[in-house]
């Protein structure tokens, strides 16, 4: 069967934009003589609408828009993700469509309400299936989490006779979830005995970021074609279908399967079979990042950004990174030095600039900060401010950032990373401050290798930038290990605590100082006011701060 | 029956201390010579425990305290709720128990998934039903959204014999809602002909505040026993019975209905009906709004708060509630005028101080901003900053108030309301920095009505702060009416947007002027990246923002 994937790049919110580029689609796939074509789940409204759902102009718009690409297919079967009302419930569902209407509509059937997940707020489960009958083939369609379980839908549209089922997505990326997802399907395909063509979205929103890497894998859960990750790819495939049985003992289990005769036009010209190689490690999480900024920039309006460059390996990848994302000329660097300041701060700031082809403005500060403690001083009289003193730096340079915002429309670019997320080393409304916070599930450790792999595509970081010891530079002498333990054993605690979600006594049992554990977990455990109030960053991880991970601020359990 | 109601405020995450408390309340019900002692939803965790339920640490730890108290139990029956693991999920429950042991658990059936509650992320639905069968009276127990369907549990154990129900609760507050859930409870009294006693849990936690006003209803629907609102409560009431009698053809359809032989100790002494009244109006807004602030510092260890004041309404009312909940002592108030502030803002916050007996200290910013000018036009030449002007004053004081937090421990309390919160006419990092946001909730019409309310208690804010034009002072003769729509126009027309979900369309067919329903929407959906940022708030309405209403940042739609 010849196949149409549209791994495009969808909107949330942007129901008559998605709409166009549905149609777009259609008559691509058309053009290129597909019998089907096949995009993702939420299509029309993108991936998550979250509680846009609850408004009735917004369901009706997608609704709208649903009957107005059904309306433009010819004899190409269109297959898409909308919401569907349906008895005063919601749908997440799939459109079969052909010749101007809609032919079936398909509701997902498990519905993630975990992780990320929300989608028990919003819809109701599906519950029949719907196999398409042509003279070529039988086709079935599920949505996303219903090819996660062993014995879901895919597993009953292959006992009732599908060869071919379309699994549309809006997956999101965690580094290694290519393999995971691959694994997944060729187990699928196997037990159900079809091939599968699993068409996932690509792009940037908010928190999360979508991969792509689409598959078609045959009936033995062979890899027959793979769509490349994080950009939009179409590509027509000559999709090969399962073997033509039916599993009638199974089929009384299974629930109403509704079957629908569908005529499917001829194949005019031979597809392809693609297979792009996946990427891995640090190269793969960059990429992650690069589309994450770009996207997030380009769907809320912004060609610019600005961010503080302080020397130090953070701002240095962030900076790499924002040039990658938006091109070096749209991208200003802040070099903000105070009397704390060391002179490779700036020098090394200076360099990678040069490297990178972006522009900087160096302003001092200890103007500003000497005015601060003034005015200080003139309410509280002559006291040693402390951790007030640091933060009032750090504050200043937020505020510097923000200026420029707001003054120019430059999108402000946090640079902390998840280690100093987790642990509260970083300044509310201070280093914190921005609209996107690149980081902030990229651990310390992940940001020296995403560096390196960095500099092994062109060199552009100073090496020095990477040698030097970690320092937040906001009190004399300052280094992060005098008041942290070192970040490679830090990032493994995190890691057990913040994403394995183990308590106090499994991460000491896993070889760890009860020390450092304990100072840890008081660590994580007292900045969770701080996050809340943390910029949206990508997750690249399994347990990103933010949707992913959801703890109370009021909260006296300490594992200690 | 002679029934003791703990409507006691638990913490969430004090596994210890609310095990130590539950204790409490059955060795004083003991003494009382109470037959049961009825505390709320998950009080041996508090509520909601969000994503520490995931930490099987925390999970271990609750249920180990739950076998610990109920080991301390005599022949009192003491109900109360815990987190139950069985089978690999766990169940949001209710722990029965007597004599030492746990006689029996009720797993909840119905799980809230909408507005502030993500239940389906956590509990599986539990689908039996307990009797407990004494000489004296049949009762049965349920938990808190079970009560909120007609033919729900209530309904069925009613139907089974019941002649009182125990519902325990942890129902979040909004205006109107003590009203709203009496006659619901009625309903369900009458229906499954059984008294009810309603516990409800007292507290603020985080965005929420719980409001108490337990009940006790007759199997006719009458309230026998109101508990008060917005404050911890112990009574021992003699509970009226619903009749005996069984609804066997209903029974059929009722799913499991377990029976358990309870023995009742005899009632010692004869109990009370206390007949709490209900507060009413900005009362009782205020009432959960000075609870709401005193439990977010007293549960996270301040004694202490800070805040600037402007001389406007927001500001005066945030220092009297803060008065008000943590003592006049406990409030230190910023005066912190600019070039462009008014001699008014100075006096009438002088003067609110003097009234309210708080602590003041002037620091006037001029210094500090012209400071940011010189640093800003170093790098950027002469410019006209614009609305970065604007912000750069509001983030100094933000930075002033957060610098006296770092050094001297207070709560920033933040004095946005919900109009400005909405329309995004606040800075971030400005005045919208601190840890709580107090009037997060209340538009600003409604601050008003609660200083005219608090006036009436005693005269403490000023009369020309109630009646001059509002204005933000960050430029010469600003005026907020300048830019928005008239408050109570604005007010309204928000809470079809935001509350009621309405679009453009039904909005506008409402009564406003396309004009302004457009400019509101346009500033509404623009301002939520400001929102995601912001402090976490009570919530006293049926929408909040916050975790009441999860909207995406990037989003393209638009009403208009």
């Amino acid at each position: 069967m010849k196949v149409a994937l549209a791994q495009w790049d969808m909107v949330v919110g942007d129901v008559s934009g998605n709409a166009t580029r549905i149609i777009e689609a259609i008559e691509r796939a058309d053009g290129a003589g597909a019998q089907v074509v096949v995009l993702p789940e939420l299509a029309v409204t993108g991936y998550p609408p979250e509680d846009l759902l609850l408004r009735r102009s917004f369901v009706e718009a997608n609704v709208e828009a649903t009957s107005k690409i059904a309306a433009q297919t010819g004899d190409l079967v269109a297959v898409f993700g909308f919401v569907h009302p349906s008895g005063g419930v919601l749908h997440n569902a799939a459109a079969i469509c052909q010749n101007g209407e809609i032919k079936a509509v398909y509701s997902k059937h498990l519905l993630p309400n975990y992780g990320v997940f929300d989608e028990d707020r919003y819809f109701t489960a599906g519950t029949d299936h719907h196999l398409f009958v042509a003279t070529e083939a039988t086709f079935g369609v599920c949505v996303c989490e219903d090819a996660w379980f062993p014995e879901g839908p895919i597993a009953v549209q292959g006992d009732a006779g599908a060869q071919v089922i379309f699994n549309i997505n809006a997956s999101p990326f965690h580094k290694g979830k290519v393999v995971e997802r691959e694994q997944m399907l060729a187990e699928r395909a196997r037990r159900a005995g079809t091939s599968i063509v699993y068409l996932n979205t690509v792009g940037g929103q908010d928190e999360l970021v979508f991969d792509g890497a689409s598959l078609v894998l045959n009936a033995q859960g062979e890899v027959f074609s793979r769509l490349p990750q994080f950009e939009e790819a179409f590509e027509v495939v000559d999709v090969p279908l399962g073997p033509r049985s039916v599993n009638r003992s199974r089929q009384l289990l299974a629930g109403s399967v509704n079957r629908t005769a569908v005529g499917l036009r001829r194949a005019e010209a031979p597809g392809t079979s693609v297979v792009a190689q996946p990427l891995e490690g640090a190269a793969e999480v960059y990429a992650a990042l690069v589309l994450a900024l770009r996207d997030y920039a380009r769907k809320n309006g912004f060609t610019k950004m600005v961010l503080g460059l302080s020397g130090g390996v953070d701002s240095a990848l962030v900076a790499t990174i924002g040039a990658d994302a938006l091109g070096a000329g749209n991208v200003l660097g802040l070099l903000m030095p105070s009397s704390f300041s060391s002179s490779h701060s700036v020098t090394d700031s200076e360099e990678l600039a040069r490297n990178l082809g972006i522009q900087t403005h160096t302003i001092a500060i200890a103007g500003a900060y000497e005015s601060y403690l003034e005015m200080l001083k003139g309410a509280f009289g002559e006291v040693e401010m402390g951790i007030a003193e640091e933060n009032l730096q750090a504050r200043i340079r937020g505020n510097l950032n923000m200026a420029v915002s707001n003054r120019y429309g430059h999108l402000v670019v946090a640079t902390g990373n998840k280690s100093e997320m987790a642990v509260g080393y970083a300044t509310l409304y201070g280093d914190m401050a921005g609209g996107f916070a690149l980081l902030k599930d990229v651990f310390k450790t992940e940001v020296y290798e995403l560096c390196r792999y960095r500099n092994t595509v062109s060199q552009v970081i100073p090496e020095n930038v990477l040698t030097k010891p970690p320092s937040a530079e906001l009190r004399p002498g300052q280094k992060d290990q005098d008041s942290l333990p070192p970040y490679d054993v830090l990032d493994q605690v995190l890691d057990l605590y913040v994403e394995e979600d183990l308590g106090r006594k499994e991460i000491i049992a896993s070889g760890y100082e009860e020390a450092v554990v304990d100072q840890v977990l008081r660590l994580v455990d007292r900045a969770e006011y701080k996050r809340r109030q943390a910029p949206p960053g990508p997750k690249v991880t399994t347990k990103a701060f933010g949707r992913d991970r959801r703890l109370p601020i009021t909260n006296r359990w300490r594992e200690a």
